[in-house]
């Protein structure tokens, strides 16, 4: 029934990087590549025929909001996510889990997916953290406030499963428990045997359910180098058709955690990591086996005025660009550069107008997702480790 | 010197309608043609290639904003407006009269341009009336207060018109004076004498300055028959390239004071209606001779989900809009009706996705843009009457 493969087109023999192609039923993602994400069915301040233009070939959406706003059945009705937003090709949805639990273990922490300065925040309000005060996990599933009106709901494994077959997108995932980075080891342990129960629970749910989705398990484990093992043979010996690497660790431990995780995993699944899109740990990601990335950080930043080059990260909202008539990079072959000048951009950001985020989030995307794609011809070139050392001495953000 | 031209296609017997083409150094307008505003060199949350295929011809930037952020230094170095917001066609800018007066003699009283309910207004915030207070006009200008951050700026017809050659549109409009609609007959009169000196100021400084801008003269008089009749014969009598038609006036009113107006002025020039968008408007000034219309109503309606049909607004809000997968007009030919369901807008708005200004500013400029065009194509045929009969018999607000 699934249309749903990946062929692997180049492994390298010195790391565990790999470019190959998924199959939707939706088209083809060629990997490794970058995910930009569609929280509410929309890439922020973006159609979807820009999203295509810069080169994303998937996006991914959030059960969680999409289940709260506009909820599952408009979206079924219309036909399905990618319908639904008029994208017109792969879509992911992830399983809610990370959402749900980041209103209640995470709560009045500003939980970040991989826990360290400069990463990507999911940011809680005042009312996010006062609902979060209510989410309660048990065996059977989390209970936990809406952070829009504070109603109470319940995600179980089932529920989760059953949600995403409504919002109908191409990859899945299974309902996971994702700790706070600050719990001990004993807490992860026990939230990681849970996670796993959860993983096959979804994995019946799914078959029950049949259709021509693809399930991706959640490997969890936090830091610990054994948890992670542990999780990758547990996750990685159940029948799922990919994997996602999901939790909070500190930066400097996520290469190690990723390369513990895929040395494990079976190689011939994909492996998304969730929540990373640093350039820089994208490329680390690539180097220890990942395949696929998701990160609202482009967008999000790109609303603020923090732009990407290959030098690092700009605030455009500098004054020096005030009279800068350059694109914000030469050689970048974004609608944004190949159109307008910093001075246009800082005058947007000034004057606070939306095309500002519009062209700031369209040259974020393009700069990862480029990154991404030339990583993946020099994987299929076998020069991968040559194209990160050159972007390592250059870039310094 | 000028590559400025205004032929006429066709005019009806009957009206003073007409129809015909515009030359500009950016190229044509074919009229009647209605202008989106760009008030900040974008017209808000789209893209210029946005704008080009809903069908606009030309755009109008405010000066008073240009002048204030991000300055006219940039924009001349850049090229002028058109190339530094990546417009490729004409443009033009109005004086910047009415938004020096609006903080000024209109202060507390959100002064509308035709001034009745349910038309556009110029909102003014807390801090702009603040400012207003202090916009002083005398007989060689104004002196008024930045709303951003309070600092004193001086207007006076030689300024203007200095300010908008640096800004460098096709299209540029002589320095007026727009009283408060509630200002006494008097005081109407002796701004409209003030306003006529100040044309023939802005004429011979535009005419010093050179180039191939065109410089349109600016007809006010309020509500009152003779003197709208007196201005139009001032203003119609000097060297302009064509004419706007300025102030404030009851609704009722706008029909009959654009008559007086343009059964005065040169048939073979063009005039321009200043603020002018509303449907049912529009035609009453086609009616009455105008030939363009630049009006923010469409984009700013839009961004709060009130969105034109042939039937009357709708907001998108309304909750029977939320499961409802029909575009907004299923007979709309704009890019959001031809791929997004009310549905999708509503969710959208509801989210507060910015996606949701885009998608609703398209159709709602596209809604106008083709409204007029369909006007023009009906001179051109001289069944103007009949197209305007049959849109009032089903229009509704």
């Amino acid at each position: 029934m699934s249309s749903f493969s990946f062929t692997i087109e180049a492994a390298s023999r010195r790391t565990l990087s790999r470019a190959g192609i998924i199959e939707t039923p939706h088209g083809l993602i060629r990997t490794p590549a970058f995910v930009p994400v569609a929280t509410k069915a929309t890439v922020k301040a973006l159609t979807p025929e820009q999203v295509r233009e810069l080169g994303a070939q998937v996006v991914l959406g959030n059960t969680y909001h999409l289940y709260l706003t506009p909820g599952t059945d408009v979206i079924r009705t219309a036909g399905g996510l990618s319908r639904f937003m008029n994208w017109e090709g792969p879509t992911m949805t992830d399983s809610g889990g990370f959402q749900v639990f980041s209103l209640g273990a995470a709560f009045g922490k500003r939980l970040s997916k991989f826990g360290s300065k400069g990463r990507e925040k999911e940011s809680i309000s005042p009312d996010e953290e006062k609902a979060g005060r209510l989410a309660k996990v048990d065996e059977e599933g989390v209970t936990f406030r809406s952070h829009i009106d504070g109603s109470e709901h319940r995600f179980t494994p089932e529920r989760s499963i059953e949600i995403q077959h409504n919002i109908g997108a191409d990859i899945i995932f299974a309902f996971d428990e994702c700790p706070s980075p600050e719990a001990k080891q004993d807490y992860q342990r026990e939230a990681m045997e849970r996670t796993h129960r959860w993983a096959k629970r979804s994995l019946i749910e799914h078959k029950k359910l049949g259709g021509k989705q693809s399930l991706f398990g959640i490997v969890q484990g936090g830091r610990f180098e054994d948890l992670r093992k542990e999780s990758a043979k547990a996750i990685g010996a159940m029948d799922f058709d990919g994997f996602g690497i999901g939790g909070t660790f500190l930066k400097q431990d996520m290469g190690n955690a990723v390369r513990w995780v895929n040395e494990i995993l079976p190689k011939e699944k994909p492996r998304h990591l969730l929540g990373i899109g640093e350039p820089m740990d994208m490329l680390e990601a690539i180097e220890n086996g990942c395949d696929t990335f998701d990160c609202v950080a482009p967008t999000r930043m790109g609303r603020t005025g923090t732009l990407y080059t290959k030098k690092g990260k700009v605030n455009i909202g500098n004054a020096r660009f005030a009279s800068d008539l350059s694109p914000i990079e030469a050689d970048c072959d974004c609608y944004t550069c190949k159109h307008f000048t910093c001075a246009y951009l800082h005058h947007l950001f000034d004057a606070k107008e939306m095309f500002a985020a519009t062209l700031a989030s369209i040259h974020n995307l393009r700069f990862l997702v480029r990154l991404v794609d030339e990583a993946r011809i020099s994987i299929l070139k076998d020069t991968f480790e040559d194209f990160k050392q050159e972007l390592l001495s250059t870039y310094l953000s």
